[in-house]
């Protein structure tokens, strides 16, 4: 993945999380995947302590009512993995701070005609704090 | 994603789980990723409450801790998805029941040469019990 890909797929995890700290549903709408024909290509979504919502009408209505009062969450240290080679799929690990409470969270995109579109996320509590400052692991391995 | 992708597939989620459960590192180390040469195809794991691991070596510290004791982990109702379009990566979506606990479980794979590979796994608690019966949902789709 190239350093343009990879900053778009930052860009879109910190929509996402804009969307998700600001209550704007259109906006996390847009971002969300679309259902693919053959029922396989959905999007999914595990919010901490919730069974697996599956496909993209219980995913968004989900969060429809998470963002009529959204929590005052703050996204840090995302981290951007490529484990295939395609370069069409991106897996961001990023910490979710709301409220003192630590998350950690899996989001995963994959490439649209316009840009990145995440297709599952899955949040769950975490005991120890991230570091303050945004850290993509990879920048200092390159 | 064809049926036989899906079956080699379901298989590699059952083979991680028979090794997580009858702690075989072996076959455990077999089954996970290898690092890119790149530093971001590197394979991934977030434990419950756990901090993320990143790379191989610190997923397969973790694993060799956790197989020296192995909880009797029965996996269920695993469903397969392809978010994306390349059928080069498949995730798994499936709970976990350890001694009464349920946990919900993402694994992401990756096709290698010789088979599946996991790239990513993440668990957390889920209060919902899990139907009995193995449920791969696009199953009742097709």
């Amino acid at each position: 993945m190239n350093e343009r890909d990879r900053q778009a797929v930052l860009f879109a995890n910190e929509a996402f999380y804009a969307a998700f700290a600001g209550g704007d549903f259109t906006q996390m709408a847009a971002l969300w995947g679309t259902d693919g024909i053959d029922g396989r290509s959905v999007p999914t979504c595990i919010h901490p302590g919730w069974a697996p919502l599956m496909g993209r009408e219980p995913v968004l209505e989900s969060w429809r009512a998470i963002l009529r009062s959204p929590p005052p969450v703050e996204m840090r240290n995302p981290t951007v993995f490529t484990p295939d080679g395609t370069g069409e799929t991106a897996l961001v690990i990023c910490y979710e701070v709301i409220e003192g409470e630590t998350l950690v969270a899996s989001n995963l995109f994959v490439r649209a005609e316009d840009g990145w579109r995440i297709f599952h996320h899955q949040a769950g509590p975490c005991p120890s704090a991230p570091k303050a400052e945004s850290d993509d692991r990879a920048d200092s391995i390159n």
